[in-house]
């Protein structure tokens, strides 16, 4: 399937979410997700408010990871992952913030905005990924300088082109051949191809 | 403000989302989070439906901790928390899962659904979050034998009662008295009250 989709795009389909959910590492190690609405999207950064004293500002100082996803209303899974930092200008993007969600004003009146803090995402991998069609759909972009990390699975020279991994593809996802090749755009990274094939062919990344 | 939300509650409000955001921590420490609809819900506990071979199910064999939120339709945020373990009867929940969600037959066709694993929540901690009131609302909530762990401030008897607190509270959360008392279900955890107090008086939990 011709699939037109671009990092803009990305990012401009999760800016019409407009609620993301946003994963952090809290001090036991443990996994933490939260709603977040208070984001500002510029082409080359996200922005994003919270107050100093939450643990989901504690978590963000710990270790600066953070990722954020969102699903579209066709069904589009979005997630951004980055390294936060502080943003350089507070005042500027905290009033942009404010002024571009009114209902904030209701949340933190008058001055108490001042308890927020503005973090900056300017290095990210953003993946998007689409369920709603037979095989399913994915892409993986980068913002800035950040590295994307291989994931799913890799069929390698030792392949004996025997077509078992094909037959148990429940995407159909993989292409004869010598070695047979996972369409990784296509990929539901179930490993159903690895834990059949007779020769230990198939490389988990 | 008088909120009647219990645990049932929060569990038929988290079935009624449909689809949930599922954090883990990846084997870098990193947080992670993805979209998760293939949910059955019980009345003692939640199983879920993902793939062996998947960074998912790597991430949830490695600590079995998991965090799953979502936003109602109301705006309320609930979220849960609990250690997964693989369930006993694997093919009487995969069945069930795919019996309430047909559309799994799409994406796992034939008998490909057998690389999937059902994981199962039994003790886990609730939180009910609404920013859409004001102040704001919260409430926790434990099922089985799960321990909640105190978040947030809370005011010492190194009180003097000056009232500083209670004017920096966003969310108008603090009551006078000798100490002051934060109203908890009320409190956003911002901080504010913590960064202003001038005898150092509030507890950070």
């Amino acid at each position: 399937m011709d699939v037109d989709i671009t990092k803009e795009l990305c990012l401009q389909k999760l800016q019409g979410i407009g609620i993301l959910h946003v994963a952090t590492v809290d001090e036991d190690g443990r996994p933490q997700v939260r709603c977040v609405s208070a984001i500002h999207y510029e082409p080359d950064a996200i922005y994003f408010y919270t107050a100093r004293g939450k643990s989901f500002a504690r978590q963000l100082e710990a270790s600066g990871w953070v990722q954020m996803e969102g699903m579209t209303k066709y069904k589009e899974m979005i997630r951004l992952s980055g390294k936060v930092k502080k943003a350089d200008d507070q005042q500027k993007w905290k009033d942009k913030v404010f002024e571009e969600q009114p209902y904030l004003i209701n949340v933190y009146p008058g001055n108490t905005r001042e308890i927020g803090v503005i973090y900056e995402i300017r290095n990210a991998t953003i993946e998007w990924f689409w369920l709603g069609t037979h095989p399913i759909e994915r892409r993986y972009f980068t913002t800035g300088n950040a590295q994307w990390k291989p994931k799913g699975y890799q069929i390698s020279d030792e392949c004996i082109a025997c077509g078992t991994c094909e037959t148990v593809c429940p995407e159909g996802a993989i292409d004869e051949g010598e070695p047979f090749v996972i369409r990784q755009n296509n990929c539901l990274q179930c490993g159903n191809c690895f834990e059949h094939c007779p020769v230990e062919a198939i490389i988990k990344l």
